[in-house]
């Protein structure tokens, strides 16, 4: 029955004027980074929740992150984190991660867990603590030459708690002197990816509070520093999307943290709260990468390093990544079966209500029987969350010490 | 200059038709419990700092409360935390505190620390774990008889984080069949504080997420049975002083946590990010103690238990209560200075402007020289946070072991 | 090909576990009201476009409800709103529905556009604007009455827009009393629903603000008293499926106003911003409407009016409503397809991303081989918005005077 | 006993360290613009109430606003609002106000209410309709040259109301090029103010959504290009001072709307829904205005446009706008008495508690003393408020035809 759901999935496709090959074509372009984080115990202020072994140490998570990508072939890269994943040779890590099927990603640095970074790490008042910060984003950049990365992944929880507890504008003006610092030593094939988030842990200011601060560093930088959109990050209401469009058309777009949110950075799986909203962040993406005209934002749309930024509480941890990572392909590949040349039309002739169809209904498409068939020809299970699940690995897993 | 400034004062009040003695009555009466968890190390997800030695065991926490006590005279009590307040003997605890100055004020169960909580406590499917979560409770209500305490303060983290995980109305069901239990094992004299939350650290339902759940409870419960109002645990937006204002007219408001915020549950100092919604709160609560019309909803309001709930995360942790202390009772001034007369007449004439220029006008009176009196009167330190920066009390903490 | 889609469907469903008579049973029971000022012109405070010829008389708009429910089978009544509809003559408006194919559904007091009601309606602090409100609710009841309406559905804009402009406790005692005058006029198979909102047009308190004070007035009135949820009248990030699911479970679940929103009270097409949630609340809804357990709850689910409410700014009047109800139509229909005795053993295991699966993979299904189906034996047009589109009515709409 | 209070005011100031001078020197320097349509009738788009006979005509506007600078002192300038105040001969309109005392100040283009501005203006994929638009804003250039102003303040409702509706970067750049045209016939001494707002009318996506995009498009235009801030514009819980601050570090902030909001952009009298908001902006403002290191940051703060923009839809328009204006005054007046070096030796020190409670203690003092002093120097009455309600313009305005 699968090829007939096949036959007639491409017969309804062609009807609507949409061969399938491109999106299959793009489908398998597809890649999405996971973090090494999301395989070890996470949780909230309140409480982490232990379930399973987590994994301990940086070995098993590359191990768990291996594993997700042969489960889907998605997911040729892991992000490390440092400190979490520090190690005393980088070298072995990275040969490590090699012959288990993954490449090592983005670095990312962690500024916020040490003591001197109570009120700061790079927008610090204390010249001392600004250096020890920078002095950790030069040891990220060689941790990503070791291993071969290109990108360093940088989210700052750098702000305050309460009005007048610093100057909002000195601050600015550090954290730009300690990122010139590191963006001076980047080559041209390396690139700052810069995250903004609205709040937390910093409860009155955050110094990089929105994409407008983050653009403004990247911008001041040049050009191989981008924003990255982490998808919890933004205020009640606040249209994703358009920031995705705003940034793709400054060529400024970098990379995107996936994870799902209903109130504030939630950090759940991906799509599990409002999967329309990563499928019009996809629409965006792709009318990006389809626009001939603007060859600069072709450029920058087939760049974006797509990357997974969620922590598991309650739920068992390579399972969540595996959904997160299909409910983004299975929404990307809803966002590539828009009917863009009819979608132009009606936008021309400003029918709105046609328009807005042409978008709401590909996001109805079931597309089962088309990622069965991507899954299919590159030989990969045809469900890999039930693959998981009856799987020898989740054994192994559950009795890793 | 400062009996200068009181006289001045005391005039500019008269002209205005508020004579000072019933506010200075009732500045007297003010109480403020603070919790014995304001004392130790709080933090967010990403990090707990640690400045000052912190209150490492119950007793220095009821050392610490009671030199808030000591300097403000507002505190009379410390609200106990079961487990981080577990202790083997709590009686010996009590008269402990006795000996320090203060009571043991309200008893809050823990009901999201344990790994059995992860999917829930007195919601939770399975019917052991619910009767768990019952038998805390009622260790927390034989606690409570020991130490002379009159209160449960329950607030539950029960919660779900995606669509389907659970069924909403069963857990509803298991939550009142589980504080039935409780509720039915107390005393007239007694009463359960319920507290809702909007988020966190559930993030798709929370099973008690808003006063209409709480009080709900609380109704099928019976009139011991209150609600417990947090500044932090509402949507963006909510008018908190409405819900006082309800809750006061149905007999329901039982208690209070002050604290600050911008963004979620930020738990900041109360009064350090939006005073004039905490003074519009008191407004609130004053109007229903004056409101002879209604002598059930007075009883209500002469009632309620203020505690303040909030953690310390980059701010020392004593001086942050006095903070928080005292801008209580500074906006709590303000509010008595309201002239409630000419307000209803204003009310009653339907004459916006007038009306508002009756409320805000009282919050931009400068109420120091009352405070001052009302201290001195008291034979307390006219600046209660000074006197803790050059006190010998601080210097015995930072050598705390 | 339409037959081999519907046969792979079924299949599949099958395969599944779900046969498909009951969901076919159940969207042929699904009823959606219409409101008659969806079909004139509705705007925002800055500009009220007008594009076709709107509907200029209460008989115009009910053509304009009978053509959409020619066109769907969904909508056989259409809500009035009074002064809007006001009419010489309401039993020959309701003849002349019934002549169209339609009947009068709710009726729609207002208590917002006259100058008296600038402070208020039932809670002015003036008996005789507060008694010329119950009139006009009186006056309302008499309509249904002669319509052979069953239901008065209340939105309330009474609020204040300042601190101290009013006593919040007197306009909940206000509103209390006058809302009792109607319910005591009303008879056993009549029923009152009483919508809350957050804000707008009042801006600082809304007596109506949430679903705990319809509950509230509701409770208090009697078994007769409903409330209607409102999809845009929540703040942001409010789990409006919990509400639902809490109404459900008292008793109280009336009614329910479909609109979409983003930001505020939007009124946008229903479904068009977060398709997800919609489909979310409609398993909650037939959650209870399949408790065999809890028949009370089952009865409240079955009983619950659906009707539209939202305005069409920028596009197309009737398209915009048939594409509302259409949405409404699909996601109730994928709401059907959750499995969910499969989902009860996942929720009993505690087995969180099953259930999380067995609910979202209901709501990515294509269910369009199942609406064509169920059109096609009650020989409607499969696609009805497209039937419109190139159908005599628009012609005549757009001819209209 | 006013002088007693000014003298006890003084010398408490002086204890702290602050010499009144230069806190009277720039009160003395504080304007603030009101607009011609707050004089007018304005409401929701439920209801517009009327109540005292509004401003009919430019001329009446420009009466009311003259009398608001007779009674404060404040406001020598009046915003026009075209075609609201369009006229035959603005050079007469001008000359008419030059006589009652007041000039006018910004020109403020309309681009939303034409039916051809349904799908955008500026934005519009028509270049027709992008033409119109451009040519009314020259249209504004050429009347800011008649009547002597200086300032185009653009807001733009340009957005869509659905996914897929318009192509969000077609706008971008076609809002740009039609900028760039009335920008590039602006002369040095002209400049443009462009604002931004979150949502409404438009509710899916709005051109000009934050601080950002706003930025973005004043940087590519040009210096004479600025940013202009409105209170009311910003998603929940979004920090305005850390804009402001941000703002100014870049040499972009222009302008500034005053009004008060709780929930969206609510239009309410500035400084009555959370006053503090409104002292932490003029206080990032005066800490530009002093940071001497930085003199391009002081040029930009001692040229910010103060405006109000409210609209008054329950109360008296002239009282209302009185006390936005009073609001204003007060509380940059507490702003003024900030004790900043002591600020910065806190902040230096990183002493949070310090540092906080020296904002928040400004706040905290009462002005009137401050504010009556100022009053009685320049001839104005002591309490404009009550001016007003005793005089005899009120009744003039209760006549007007």
């Amino acid at each position: 029955m699968k090829r007939d759901a096949y036959l007639l999935f491409e017969e309804e496709q062609l009807n609507r004027g949409i061969p399938l090959d491109q999106a299959v074509h793009q489908l398998k372009q597809l890649k999405v980074e996971t973090p090494s984080w999301g395989y070890s115990d996470q949780g909230t202020r309140f409480k982490v929740f232990q379930q399973e072994p987590s994994a301990h140490n940086p070995y098993h998570r590359i191990d768990d992150a291996a594993e997700v990508h042969r489960l889907t072939g998605l997911c040729p890269t892991v992000a490390l984190h440092i400190p979490w994943d520090r190690t005393t040779d980088y070298g072995h890590l990275a040969r490590y991660a090699q012959n288990q099927g993954v490449g090592i990603g983005s670095i990312n640095p962690n500024l916020f867990q040490e003591e001197e970074y109570r009120f700061g790490s790079v927008c610090n008042s204390r010249p001392q603590v600004r250096k020890k910060a920078v002095e950790h984003l030069l040891e990220c950049l060689n941790i990503a030459r070791i291993v071969g990365s290109k990108e360093i992944s940088l989210w700052l929880a750098d702000g305050t708690n309460y009005p007048g507890q610093a100057s909002m504008r000195k601050r600015m003006n550090w954290m730009y002197e300690s990122l010139s610092e590191i963006y001076a030593q980047m080559t041209s094939s390396e690139r700052l990816l810069i995250e903004y988030k609205m709040f937390e842990p910093a409860f009155y200011h955050t110094d990089l509070a929105d994409w407008g601060m983050a653009l403004h560093q990247a911008n001041r930088l040049g050009e191989r520093a981008q924003v990255l959109v982490d998808m919890g990050h933004h205020a009640q209401g606040t249209n994703i999307e358009h920031i995705v469009s705003f940034l793709l058309n400054e060529g400024k777009l970098g990379g995107f943290h996936f994870n799902g949110r209903k109130y504030a950075d939630d950090d759940l799986i991906t799509g599990s709260t409002n999967p329309y909203e990563l499928f019009l962040i996809f629409h965006q993406i792709l009318d990006a990468l389809y626009d001939e005209e603007h060859p600069a934002v072709q450029r920058t749309a087939a760049h974006i390093s797509y990357m997974i930024d969620q922590s598991h509480n309650i739920e068992e941890k390579i399972p969540a990544m595996l959904r997160s990572v299909l409910n983004v392909q299975t929404l990307y590949a809803k966002a590539l079966l828009i009917n863009r040349k009819r979608l132009a039309e009606a936008q021309e002739q400003q029918d709105v209500l046609t328009a807005e169809n042409e978008v709401r209904r590909a996001f109805e498409l079931d597309v089962r029987p088309l990622l069965a068939m991507v899954r299919e020809e590159a030989g990969l299970p045809t469900d890999p969350f039930m693959a998981y699940a009856t799987g020898s690995y989740r054994e192994h897993v559950m009795n890793r010490q």
